[in-house]
């Protein structure tokens, strides 16, 4: 996927064979027959914004970042929609985030914001799953972001000419059905083009990078009394021209 | 090299295939007639440890962690011996931190500290270079630790037979030529079967991960007054058994 995310970002015929191929009928495979992955597995980074929405800052209770807060997640957290995430006995206080991600078309360096939108394959759903007792105990968030299963991504990754403006659309999550989360890509306090150009200062961003651009107001740690995520649950995460990632949950019991 | 890795940790006939070449002189290349590379460019993970020797802790102003700290580096932040470590604008104090890394031999999950060992494929020098300003101001230490060429990576992975124990080795750095770390690793807080135990209760390891171990006291940050990398220094990060990893400091000029 990768190295097909480089070639469309530099060739316009690949992506005239890809829609030629998707108009014939005799090519294409229902969705009811297969089961879709994480649209991405490999990306060589996947980077996660904190605190990109101030309502979420509000009910995390911490400061207004002057500068966007980054932490990781790895390749062994990514798992594809109708995926279990699986619950370490480690946390009791496991929490769901949607968030919009963008990923990476081309290798990008030093890059304007005025240019950065021309870096951008496309976007994608990621649930930003986190261990909340692990993450705010330890100072560093990265032990309790990076948890085997803990990055469902997906259900499509769809191309940035698809979706005109990215910082217009309707985000939400549902917990068993019940409305979680919901606010509008709108209220991001770093915008996708700023975090493009200022990731690209001091790091080489290359096709297939998962930027997740920070979670809305609503998350379980937020709500009085809290919620936190346990087996049997389901969430659906939406984004306005996107679809829905939706994941189970289970306990660890290897 | 994470299938050659992989391979290794289950085949002892690869290894003696490679063992015997290596006594032919014919299949031989003089190490003068080469350029070494980091011995592994594309890890799945990169994992630094925190706060993992007392006096370090102390020199950091910081608390002894009851746990270790994570953060991470991506494949964005290797460079290999004599490479340049490229100092971008974005920073004034640029740090060195000699570090014992572990390479993982086998896919390692909820692994007992009793049989950790065994999944430890050799040992290597990691130089964890950090932007402080950066580390420091911004509460995630992600974006000061990952930057473009802050992970030199080398000279070899020596394999874990070769070192029958990783917890007395001397370790090392001069700054041209100026010892400024000198220590040993059986001062480590957290040890290697720790370690790889703890990471794997929330992360699956696989062949090829680098962990790295942190850091004894003398860096740039703690001595009086501080000191800071800057264009033309190098850097000769040692440990015992291992050899030598140099490298040099240079301006970002893009």
């Amino acid at each position: 996927m990768k190295e097909l995310i480089a070639s469309l970002s530099i060739s316009v015929a690949i992506r005239r064979d890809i829609e030629r191929d998707m108009r014939d009928e005799h090519a294409a495979v229902s969705l009811e027959e297969i089961k879709l992955c994480s649209p991405i597995t490999d990306p060589e980074k996947i980077i996660c914004i904190g605190l990109n929405y101030y309502d979420h800052v509000l009910e995390s209770n911490m400061q207004v970042p002057v500068q966007p807060i980054l932490f990781p997640k790895f390749n062994n957290c990514i798992v594809g929609p109708e995926d279990e995430v699986v619950i370490p006995a480690e946390t009791k206080q496991c929490d769901y985030e949607v968030e919009l991600a963008f990923v990476v078309g081309r290798k990008a360096k030093n890059v304007p914001i005025g240019e950065a939108m021309n870096y951008v394959f496309g976007y994608t759903i990621m649930n930003d799953v986190s261990a909340r007792d692990i993450q705010l105990s330890e100072g560093q968030w990265t032990r309790g972001k990076a948890i085997d299963s803990f990055a469902p991504i997906g259900p499509y990754i769809v191309t940035a000419d698809e979706i005109p403006d990215p910082h217009d659309l309707r985000i939400s999550l549902t917990l068993n059905g019940k409305t979680m989360q919901d606010s509008n890509t709108k209220e991001l306090i770093f915008n996708i083009p700023f975090l493009l150009s200022f990731l690209s200062r001091t790091m080489t961003l290359q096709p297939g990078d998962v930027i997740s651009t920070g979670t809305p107001p609503g998350v379980g740690m937020g709500k009085n009394p809290q919620v936190w995520l346990s087996p049997g649950d389901v969430t659906e995460a939406y984004i306005q021209g996107i679809g829905i990632l939706r994941n189970y949950y289970a306990f660890d019991h290897t």
